[in-house]
């Protein structure tokens, strides 16, 4: 075994594994999930309906043919408001159903692999299904880069300097929300943009903050784009977009 | 070669590589990082003074002997505080001699791999190099898994969920601000705890969060240790101290 693979380990029988798998370029894996999706019997993994998963889309590389893969599709993603009763019934009902699935795999003695953007437990689905099995099996959860550091990272922004508070903020916040904690940070990553866009642009710009804000999206992947918030005229962002405004702190 | 070391891949000559070695377990390394510290001509990396070097300590056993090394030892580090002129000056010109000492081997064509524990562009040291080289030479920054990801990890602690905002926070500011804003936020994370170890007690506990909060020291590392905050009786908290407010927002 080379020295890599020597350090990534292998997976152990009956455990469930969380194994962030960073941001979307796959060299960002740590070595830890590398190991654990080349040898864990199942590979487990979320996806919109009709897609192909973006966590197993990137670890598609290291999966050799004729691996065991368990697909959980979600019945809706965005179509429904998150504070819908028939979204988190429907919701609800899919997390149950995929832990029921997962378990009966551990129960079979085999290793299961969730595949998590990211990190498993920074807004991670992986946490809806972690609370159901934490008491019942062994689970390792394996961190990994998060989004907003493969965003800050290729966007050439150092996001907090110093004694730089650094707000995450979820672009679902209310407008005068988002503009009042906009106002009240040296830095901040507003996540989930999505139809949101709009609203955040508005906010950036009443918190004084455009000509600062980054807008990134798909950071990392083959399909990354970023520009300035300010030269952005879209109102509906794709997926796995973020804005970031990077802190100004302390420079030595 | 084998697939994880076609992934990772090698340095370029005449690059610097701010290389995030993530929070402390080398299995948290990623790819990348793993094949930039066995591959660039120089590992350089900050040092206190008659320390191994944390982020050094964390690549040792990617590194085999008699590789060229930079070590950058800091001139001061918290003995005096860093709003005093003294501080500024002496970690400043530390900072100018640094990049020279990494320019001229630069110009000598050689790669650098300046190592970073956590992310680079995550309250990094590398940043005060990057800000001087941004234009004058390529540079490629890596990000990597950050303290705070290892950190609720370890603690089994999923620190945001749905719609919560997180915030991190200095454990430099002062007691009022820490507990206004922990009384704002839905999750937090305060950094350099330190010598705040006590002021941050008595925030946490004046925001009616001490029951909720985690004290965890170096996390993933083999000195790491787990403790709910009121547990803890400390006054001053060891390097790599964090506290962890994790989020109870939406379950699914």
């Amino acid at each position: 075994m080379t020295v890599l693979a020597t350090i990534a380990g292998t997976a152990t029988a009956g455990t469930l594994y969380g194994i962030g798998v960073g941001p979307g370029d796959i060299r960002y894996m740590t070595l830890r999930a590398a190991g654990l999706v080349q040898s864990v019997d199942v590979i487990a993994f979320f996806a919109k309906r009709g897609l192909q998963g973006n966590a197993r889309g990137i670890v598609a590389p290291l999966l050799a043919a004729g691996r065991e893969e368990l697909r959980l599709e979600y019945p809706v993603t965005n179509e429904i408001p998150t504070d819908h009763p028939s979204y988190k019934e429907q919701i609800g009902r899919f997390y149950e159903a995929s832990m029921d699935a997962i378990a009966a795999l551990l129960r079979q003695g085999k290793s299961v692999g969730l595949l998590a953007e990211g990190d498993p437990f920074f807004y991670g689905s992986f946490m809806h299904i972690w609370r159901r099995l934490d008491t019942l099996f062994p689970i390792e959860v394996v961190p990994g880069v998060t989004g907003m550091s493969g965003a800050w990272s290729r966007a050439n922004a150092p996001i907090s300097w110093g004694d730089d508070v650094l707000t995450v903020l979820p672009g679902t916040l209310d407008e005068a929300q988002l503009t009042r904690r906009l106002g009240d940070t040296e830095a901040a990553v507003i996540m989930k943009v999505g139809k949101n866009l709009a609203k955040i642009r508005r906010a950036v710009t009443a918190a004084g903050l455009l000509e600062r804000a980054i807008y990134v999206v798909r950071g990392t992947m083959p399909e990354q784009r970023i520009m300035k918030l300010s030269e952005c005229h879209e109102e509906v962002a794709p997926y796995f977009s973020m804005v970031l405004i990077p802190g100004q702190g302390r420079r030595l």
